[in-house]
């Protein structure tokens, strides 16, 4: 049985496998392993993943597609030690949510054997941890795809037909520019949101302040409830771009204090508001809607895609481990290959 | 029957009106008014209203409880032209964002025969107008009461009562108080998020950043679909606390751009998502919990009190007409006061 592994079973790798279940892609096998103890035993309860490995160089062992949806800056390690377990031909992909830094791990640390294509679902909730997961989690959501030079287009199309399986919309781009990007819709709004909840509630009037706080509040500072490991990475792997927002965002702080503060540029500031709220509008009439424009059936088979892929890959790696074993026998060697355990 | 006047069925007024209906306060008859054309029919046709009148002047005669839910600019003349057409005894309140110049405004133009009692309540969505109005939009938000200083004890019981019958939470305070609150809790919000959106949505790159953007961006600038007059007079009305919270938030955003571009300083940011997270998990914590805690009898009780204040408002003055055109008829003037149309 075609198999794929999830590294990491918290918010993302928990959906991504109650996701996938939910699709019912075909006859795939779903391997899972968290570096917390226990993680895993419960992922396998709730249905996202069907067996447990002990440690993510086993989860690897002949998985077809590898995920790895860690915390951004333990997947280097992850990297080196999966490296010698994964199969010939295997597609790895990730979800961290910065992309320069994971595509230069995967180029110094993974096997030239594999195809890296690194992944980034733009879903994210209040909570986190395996206990938030939800199969919905990418219904309509943006995924962005991020191939390494090597990898093969194959693989490629592999990693979206994963994506499109789980209702998410695949997104190719540049790792440069990928990076660039979030920093803009997504770091910065992450660091907005943090000053502002910081500002707010370190005030000396913060009990009356918070018996004040409306939905709007609650909105707006979100993000300053994000992991602090994953806002610190995030900081770290992307610092020069999120840098450049948050100078462009103190500018533009500067410019509506600009109108706030002289009478005469009153007309401005209405302006100001009114395009903005006109932008915002248009930005949400584009938004694909969610949940996501696929039927059951587009999902299904975006799902056998992906299978067949696997399946394919599957086939060619155990043609070539039985020519293999076939030359040892030749030479004298064992084992016999058709009599390797099951679903190998 | 007693009357309740709503001036302004936006949002606001019209969810006030279909959270008042469904709260089924016994015999209360709902005058509705609203400057644009065609909007008060709407809004009877929805059920938010029993009867339109053709002007605030005509809305509030014999009003027991007037709510003035207009935009904050508008309350001022609004208060001028229904100043001489307020019945003696009668409650107004308002809805609008900043409290201050309403409250100046109330002492200047309302007469001193009537209490005010300013109101605030802080629910909102996405979208403003009558469309967007629900009876469940005020259900566990805070409603600031900013009482003026002439206003009866009464008064300020039949607005708690009638914040409280909408399934909303009662919030005393000061008007100045309110004003530095909102503007940390609210419109710092309402600009941070315009700011965002605007420096982001104008980068020549935003047709890519926004198919990037995921449900963190979306929720970080929701403010920034405010009404633009709203934002605006937000501004006008509050402009010295919005510009000190807008430069502290300024310098959080430096001090966190600190700890972001110093290698030595890794620790301390992790320090600040951390604190922040757990800072931001408490304040969710102790929200009330929404739906509102109140039960329908709860509720209903509080509506029943309102309505017995009004009754009891309604008898004084009652009385005092009737004492009035008795003493005309002693001086043989007309018309018999126990011949009035029904209603009055």
């Amino acid at each position: 049985m075609p198999r794929l592994a999830i590294i990491g079973l918290g918010l993302i790798g928990g959906s991504l496998g109650l996701a996938l279940k939910r699709a019912q892609v075909g006859s795939l096998e779903i391997i899972g392993c968290d570096a917390e103890w226990g993680v895993a035993g419960r992922a396998r309860k709730l249905g996202a993943i069907d067996r447990e490995a002990r440690s993510a160089a086993a989860a690897v062992e002949d998985a077809a597609l590898v995920v790895v949806a860690t915390p951004i800056l333990a997947v280097a390690n992850v990297f080196k030690e999966i490296a010698p377990a994964l199969a010939e031909g295997a597609v790895v992909t990730d979800t961290a949510s910065t992309k320069r830094d994971v595509l230069r791990w995967a180029d110094e640390l993974l096997p030239e054997s594999v195809s890296f294509v690194g992944g980034h679902p733009i879903a994210g909730k209040e909570q986190s941890g395996l206990d938030a997961a939800e199969a919905s989690l990418f219904e309509g959501r943006p995924w962005a795809i991020t191939p390494s030079v090597r990898a093969s287009e194959q693989a490629v199309g592999a990693v979206e037909n994963l994506v499109a399986a789980v209702g998410a919309r695949p997104v190719p781009i540049d790792a440069e520019e990928h990076d660039s990007y979030l920093a803009g819709v997504s770091h910065l709004p992450l660091l907005a949101a943090t000053a502002l909840f910081s500002l707010v509630s370190t005030s000396r009037a913060w009990p009356d302040l918070a018996a004040l706080a409306g939905p709007g509040f609650r909105d707006t500072t979100r993000l300053a409830s994000t992991s602090p490991d994953l806002s610190h990475d995030i900081c770290l792997t992307n610092r020069e771009n999120l840098l450049h927002w948050l100078d462009r965002f103190v500018e533009e702080l500067r410019r509506l204090r600009g109108m706030l503060d002289d009478e005469a540029r009153q007309a401005e500031l209405v302006k100001t508001f009114a395009s903005v709220q006109a932008a915002r509008d248009a930005f949400l009439r584009e938004l694909p809607a969610r949940p996501g424009p696929q039927t059951e059936v587009e999902r299904m088979s975006a799902g056998e895609r992906m299978l067949s892929f696997m399946v394919g890959e599957y086939v060619v790696r155990r043609t070539k481990e039985i020519e293999e074993v076939l030359k040892q026998r030749e030479a004298g060697d064992q084992p016999d290959p058709r009599r390797r355990p099951e679903g190998r």
